[in-house]
């Protein structure tokens, strides 16, 4: 258990972190979050670099305590972009703390996770070695960490990702894999400006002309690319399994997440990858009306891949439908991966994750999300898992009013000292 | 002849009117420029009123010649809005003249024309009457001038609408009609905020469902909405006879419109039908990436009508087509009307320009834009007709750097006056 000193301490740099914003789509507060971020690790005895990779710099940090097992932590300190501004009842740097919750864009996603493992590690007094990555683009599909990676070479006998936090009932989250990415962004372009809308009969609008391509990528229900769902890895039993153990109360999670409305199975959040447009933009988007056929129009979209999906052959698939129809930049590319569920690292974590919570901790094939557990499958590492988090369903990750609840703050620190004095002696 | 001092004295009336901004879509300088006309007005002997209509007011003004004979000049003091403004290379408001070409949001659309015709007003000594009727709402879609025209019932013998200006080779526009205008917002709301996408198998996407209710409005070439080309009215031998004539270059209009490509014949911009999308949001439209589903979608349309097409009948079928699946707002409903050849207003304008720009004009059926002539053909005018206009295909109306040719202006002011005595005479 934490004495409220420990408690406060561990709160006051939550706070700080906080409020550095450190948004990676735009870059604001990178590198000063990341000075902050070196300087806190190295304050817990962690030898602690910044290290560059072409992009937003990782924060690596190594602790040796002379065992035979290395467990390599990976978190992330950049934060999604806030708007809509107007929708937060605090600004979004604030960390402003009000009825038990902390509210912040990161709170949740992830600052709160890391700050709990290393305060977790600052009491941690056994032989487990530890080796820390702290990217700065994960919110942007951590576009440099795979080349990062390959050069570097970590060595490890297991990986904690970015945890999955706690579900709907409070139950710890043990998540076995990740969904895989593939995030572009496509821009069709009809004229050099904005034309007045009489001429319609005439120009190509490009808000049509790329509702066309969006058409032959998905019909509303299932995706249309060549291949897509060819290379989808056949669940195993195992896998069945522990889906057919989910008992997630849909009424619930449909309010928690804002939803009028929810569709298909809670397992297809899972097993199903998706074709999700996260923005979409041409024109005049003002009050009121303004008749013009405008001179381009751009979407976002994220395709979400299961295993065994290639991020690169979708990505192929999709060029093949474009063609010259469409700019397209790409965003993030992810591998789809998952762990056994006979792993040494899952079963320190579902011990551990047992004795704080006194509640059997929920496992999941993969995540519903994306983070990059590929980059390290590929050094060979094969004992990966995501959980220890502070979130809940209803913190608001990626949205405005991002919070967490302080107790579920406090828990996760006491979760990760659990698991690492579990994980050193399995 | 305009004498030097005249010439000054309009530029001078131009600059100040577009040094006022008169956006009518947010509202933005409306009162202020209302009252800058009617004092305006009041100087060139105008008998001129703010008339309150519910929204923006019409500023109204009689002068009594003493004739058999009224005519009404319809007009608009308000603008389209100026985004996107960092494509503006000078500030839209600040009427900078450059190489003889003035530069401002409305210098074309359509302030220079009111000008012109004020000025030929106060050099008009006939015994032709005037009315003019001046409304702030025409930018977006004249909501309140059909109820006001219906109070007010001015008489009068013909009116003369906003003019269509000059042609890619500098010909002078006679336009016959008007087409007809829908223009809506459809909204699709999913969620009360923005979800992260990992929840995209479960939660409904307000893009894809805002698209398959476009997709069941249009199909990329037709308009799908039920009737919607049943009460087309079919051409005229006089009609089709003008439309053969037409002789403009395709390459140079497309040039000045600044799209990469044109479709279809020149002919279609003023009798085929169109669905537009003047604008579409959703989401995250920022630099680089943000996974989420959106909350919200919309998009903004319009459908321009030819005679006899009726915007109400489309409206019905629209909203059969959307039912409850997205907030349907109205931003504009306008006849489309086309008046005979034959009409004296129509012989005048065509005499008259003939002597300005010893040129022969360009007669068209009806326009390709929209202007409310609808409410005036209610009230029984049967001499309606659109012209003497200040601009050309390259003045960027509804675009950034809106501009006119001063020499255009000028000559418009001439086309106004011959027009008057042509008319008063006939």
């Amino acid at each position: 258990m934490l004495t409220e000193e420990e408690k406060q301490y561990a709160l006051k740099k939550y706070v700080e972190f906080l409020q550095h914003p450190s948004i990676s789509a735009t870059g604001e507060g990178i590198r000063e979050t990341a000075s902050w971020l070196k300087e806190f690790m190295e304050e817990l005895g962690i030898k602690a670099t910044i290290e560059e990779t072409g992009g937003h710099p990782v924060v690596y940090g190594e602790a040796n305590n002379g065992g035979d097992k290395t467990l390599l932590v990976y978190n992330h300190y950049d934060v999604q972009p806030v708007d809509p501004l107007n929708e937060w009842k605090y600004p979004p740097f604030s960390a402003i703390i009000e009825n038990g919750h902390i509210y912040g864009r990161g709170a949740s996603d992830n600052k709160g996770v890391l700050i709990a493992r290393l305060i977790a590690f600052s009491k941690y007094k056994g032989n487990l070695s530890f080796k820390f990555l702290v990217e700065g683009e994960e919110e942007i599909g951590s576009v440099n960490l795979p080349n990062y990676v390959e050069r570097k070479k970590p060595k490890a006998d297991a990986v904690i990702m970015e945890g999955a936090g706690l579900d709907t009932k409070g139950r710890p989250m043990i998540v076995l894999g990740v969904k895989g990415l593939l995030y572009v962004q496509l821009t069709v372009r009809t004229a050099s400006k904005d034309i007045h809308s009489s001429n319609a009969p005439i120009v190509y609008n490009p808000v049509w002309e790329l509702i066309k391509i969006l058409n032959e990528i998905y019909d509303g229900e299932r995706v249309k690319l060549k291949g897509f769902y060819n290379d989808i890895e056949p669940l195993s039993d195992e896998m069945k399994e522990l889906l057919a153990k989910l008992d997630i109360d849909m009424e619930e999670l449909r309010k928690s997440l804002g939803a009028y409305k929810l569709k298909g199975n809670i397992r297809e959040i899972y097993i199903e990858p998706t074709c999700n447009i996260d923005g979409i933009y041409s024109g005049y988007i003002g009050k009121g009306s303004k008749t013009i056929v405008p001179a381009y129009a751009f979407a976002k979209i994220d395709f979400r891949l299961v295993p065994n999906q290639d991020p690169k052959k979708v990505f192929s698939s999709l060029l093949e439908v474009v063609k010259d129809r469409a700019e397209v930049e790409v965003f993030g590319m992810e591998k789809p991966v998952r762990t056994s569920p006979n792993a040494k690292v899952v079963k320190a974590m579902i011990n551990s994750a047992k004795k704080v919570y006194s509640l059997d901790p929920v496992v999941i094939p993969n995540s519903a999300g994306t983070q990059p557990m590929g980059v390290f499958y590929d050094l060979g590492i094969r004992e990966i898992v995501s959980a220890i988090g502070v979130g809940t369903p209803s913190s608001n990750a990626h949205a405005p009013n991002e919070n967490v609840k302080l107790e579920n703050f406090y828990k996760a620190i006491e979760h990760a000292y659990e698991f690492f004095n579990e994980y050193s002696s399995v």
